[in-house]
């Protein structure tokens, strides 16, 4: 354990800009502004880590400061296992994290590998070396409370209050992105630490411990119609009931808390958050025995909230699986947010898009963020994001942005982003990545491909070509996980991050990258027979051999 | 449904050889020479398949008929699905069947996603395109049945009875693997039809139906020290408890019937052949169970025959998982194939090593033979398989060959194949692949990485970083499985095929996948602590960042 911060400036440390961004987003991901708990090399996500342990994480930094510009450094689970000659157009790292053989893919056997120092879990962004902290998700939260508004309270959600759960990696965007849709918000977490850093960050407005306190301030703000996110200490599976018994129904209700772990994730109620704590290690069997009857009566609250009137739905955290396995029959009544929100996003290809400033200079993100402004105009959301984000987003670690670019918009991004280093209008290159959550690089059956037109939720062929894919059209570097926010067993799932660097070959690998790895998202759901991806398909020209007809009164 | 056969000779139908050597194979594999039931594009294996259907046949075949020299073809279980352009360098097709999300990885799920017609099973070498008959597994078979001699028996089978079951298109290798090495066979085959076809290629040399009969021959050829092969027409689970309540106990006894596939692979006993196929189809439940009892009973026979002192292995096909799951509790008493006598190679970097000549002509499969036998003169057990099977082994379909080669020798023979082609020694380029069965592309934790040394038997990451390194590495086409021998749930793998095409690109690309691919093996074996697999990565420079160091006393 050491603080890790990622070098910053126009200097090389490696032999390349491939290997050094590698290295640099590497220790961002550990970064103390950026990571959860980083002495041990959690990221977020439950136990979403960097690397295996601190001698692996050793080990990837001399690997990295001494890669040639022709070598693939290959990462199994947060450890580098070999170095391999390939050719300067190819990838730099190769990332395999966390993948089981089916029949053997459970959280018991995981850890157990876990425990033989074997395996290592990379959520989607930790183990892949593109988290950026909470703005990551604070964008892709902000899409979603905004297409939930315009669809049900008519574009916005002033007047509207939101109840939730967890304020942590992921979930301590919820506040500040609901806000930012003008709504009110009612934050429930355990752990009083989690609220203070959201105060600090002001990604939250306040913190009280009294529900009834919160109800009356939440509903004096609706009635203001003034946008505030109060953080509630205390644990779902008390809280949210207690709400349902009182008569107090939000408009909308979701959750966040880490669910899809039900034993280094999920909290369970009835017992003081320390004392958790400790059972967490000493009867672990029992910890999650609670951990699932809490989560069960979570999800009936949740219910039972939808049945009178809120708006419920999923937020990709499995507490619909885990509630099930523990007999709530009808857990899967509310829909994930996906279905609901993002897929008719992903059929144009649309999806996360997210680079960071090498430099280390938040004026190079200022630059990039007017850089996009002005070449898409017409993407209004887009636009207003960029704006309040740089106004009201604290940069963690290097600073980075995030918005969600579509087919075709991506690979002109990248070739603006990659004029702008050769230019000398940004100070050092620029690293282009993704989270592994994209229209065409998960399979993930309860949360991204919940749902799926022709049935073809569980196929995972799909992430498989979407590493393959990038490794193909020169990535930086390419990741291919197991598990993630929905736990193991669940999804598979790939990313890739591409370097900017200013020069032609950059400008090739870049555009390259960014053409092909949305084109998997249009072809995936053309073949699942999207009419809106058929259609982007054709005016956009992607090639798909077998393609499908459109179907009248399909979406 | 139409007869399929590669086209031959030196002319270019599609836009490059890399395009032109996937489609011949792809043709070649549905060859009827080549694949077991055409019509329906299976190939081998049960159900394993070249294509989802005839018509995703057509649109795979005009796909590469058109396919650029900068593009990319993207297969999803059989179906071409989508192009993208990428590098003159990179893969032409790329090429994922079967995966699914681990949770929902049954062979249930896996049948109604296949009758919706959105999933296929490839096996190893059928979806990847890269099948040469039965020759192809003749080759390992008879490493395994030379490493079994060595081990037990002095080196050679001669005066030993093998029992086996199964002569499929890849059990119908065994009867001449074990004459090659001077043993007498038994094989139980309840087709008909199979043991007329290996008497027609001559790796089977005479048929009984009678289990007396059978015995009485196989004991007078054994106490001659002659070879000879018997298919007896039965089923082993009634043949074997018959043998053992006979008192007859062979010196060897396994098992290549399709025990992996439980509907479409085994035939249960108890009911006449002709039966049993029309209740696989009228009541396929029915039909699972009798299998699933047959394969606990011929499980047994065979336990009762190790007792007795019969050496017994698994052949790798999951007998002895669907035995235990039937209540076999002790169903893995006996070891698997590849801990008992493949790992020791793999440690080597050692696994197949197949290459089939374009041309068509067999006299190109003499020439690179001899090419071999000159490179590799101290390969003595390779030279002798050599000389044997161009004098014993039939081509079917496109002209082909297979060896073992182990690290730093199978990228010297693509270079000298390359030459050869370049030289005009061949008439046409060659195409080099392998099975996925291979020393670092493939997680299998009932077979090639059952019993691992470290533990990390299901960690699946290794073939996931496989595939990635052949893409990486610039292989024409490359695939990633699950499923396989084994069956869904059960394996994952990944598999390359690569031209020599006689260009300086061809003999980069060549040389450098076959560098790389068996590099993992090293790499894999090495971080899992064999000692020597250790060694040759420091004696033939194989870069381990963290390399662990070698144990005493171990393997
Ligand atoms: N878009 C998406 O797909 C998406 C986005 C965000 C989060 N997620 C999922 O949401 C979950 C949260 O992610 P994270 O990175 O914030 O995880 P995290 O572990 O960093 O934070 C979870 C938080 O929940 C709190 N918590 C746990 N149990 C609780 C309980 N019973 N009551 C109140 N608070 C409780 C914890 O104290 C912690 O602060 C994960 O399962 C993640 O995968 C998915
Ligand atoms: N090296 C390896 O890893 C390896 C090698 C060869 C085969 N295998 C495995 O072995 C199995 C066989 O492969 P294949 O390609 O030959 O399959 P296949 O389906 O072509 O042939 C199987 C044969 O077994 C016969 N059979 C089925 N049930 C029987 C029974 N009860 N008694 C007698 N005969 C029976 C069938 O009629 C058929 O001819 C597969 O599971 C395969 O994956 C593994």
């Amino acid at each position: 354990p050491r603080p890790v911060r990622a070098p910053r400036g126009n200097t090389l440390h490696c032999n390349g800009w491939h290997q050094e961004a590698a290295l640099r987003m590497l220790c961002n991901n550990l970064d103390p502004e950026t990571g959860e708990k980083p002495d041990e090399l959690i990221v977020y996500g439950g136990t979403g880590k960097a690397a295996r342990n601190w001698a692996c994480f050793d080990a990837l930094v001399l690997s990295l400061l001494n890669l040639e510009n022709d070598e693939t450094l290959l990462v199994q689970s947060g450890k580098p296992v070999g170095i391999v000659k390939t050719y300067p157009t190819a990838p730099r790292v190769l990332i395999a994290n966390a993948n089981l053989v089916p029949a053997w893919a459970t959280w018991d056997y995981f850890h157990e590998l876990e425990a033989k120092g074997l395996i290592m879990f990379g959520q989607m962004t930790a183990g892949s070396w593109i988290y950026i902290g909470t703005q990551g998700i604070l964008q892709g939260t902000y899409e979603t409370f905004a297409a939930l508004a315009e669809k049900h309270f008519g574009g916005s959600l002033a007047g509207k209050i939101t109840v939730t759960g967890g304020l942590g990696g992921m979930g301590g965007a919820q506040p500040l992105a609901i806000t930012m849709n003008d709504g009110v918000a009612i934050c429930v977490e355990v752990d009083r630490q989690r609220i203070q850093r959201r105060l600090d960050t002001r990604y939250l407005d306040v913190m009280v411990d009294d529900l009834n306190q919160a109800i009356a301030m939440a509903r004096q703000a609706a009635a203001a119609k003034k946008p505030i996110s109060i953080g509630l200490l205390g644990n779902c599976a008390e809280v949210l009931p207690e709400m349902v018994s009182m008569g107090f129904v939000p408009d909308v209700v979701t959750d966040q808390t880490s669910a899809h772990d039900e034993l280094n994730g999920y909290v369970p109620a009835g017992i003081p958050y320390d004392e958790a704590l400790s059972l967490r290690k000493k009867d672990p069997k029992r910890y999650i025995d609670m951990a699932m009857d809490s989560m069960a009566v979570h999800c009936r609250a949740i219910l039972d909230m939808m049945q009178r009137g809120a708006v419920a739905f999923d937020y990709g955290n499995n507490l619909r699986g885990q509630a099930l396995k523990r007999g709530v029959h009808n857990a899967f009544d509310f829909p994930g947010f996906v279905p609901a929100y993002i897929r008719p996003l992903f059929c144009e290809g649309e999806g996360p898009f997210r680079w960071a400033a090498l430099s280390g200079d938040p004026q190079d993100i200022v630059v990039t963020d007017h850089a996009l402004m002005e070449a898409f105009p017409e993407k209004t959301r887009m636009v207003r994001w960029l704006q309040m984000a740089e106004a009201r987003v604290a940069h963690m670690g290097l600073p980075a942005r995030i918005c969600w670019l579509g087919y075709g918009e991506r690979d002109k991004a990248g070739k603006i982003f990659n004029d702008l280093v050769r230019k000398g209008a940004v100070k050092a290159p620029l690293v282009i990545g993704r989270d592994h959550l994209d229209c065409g690089s998960v399979a993930s059956p309860n949360r991204e491909t919940e749902a799926m037109r022709d049935g073809s939720d569980a196929i995972a062929d799909w992430p498989v070509l979407n590493a393959l894919v990038n490794t193909a059209s020169g990535a930086s570097w390419v990741s291919f996980h197991h598990g993630g926010g929905v736990g193991i067993g669940y999804a598979l799932h790939a990313g890739q991050v591409t370097v900017a660097d200013g020069t032609d070959e950059g400008e090739v690998r870049v555009t390259t990258v960014l053409r092909n790895d949305p084109a998997m998202g249009i072809i995936r759901h053309a073949d699942a027979g999207y009419n809106r991806a058929i259609e982007v398909a054709q005016e956009r020209g992607v090639k798909i051999p077998m393609m499908p007809s459109q179907e009248k009164g399909r979406p």
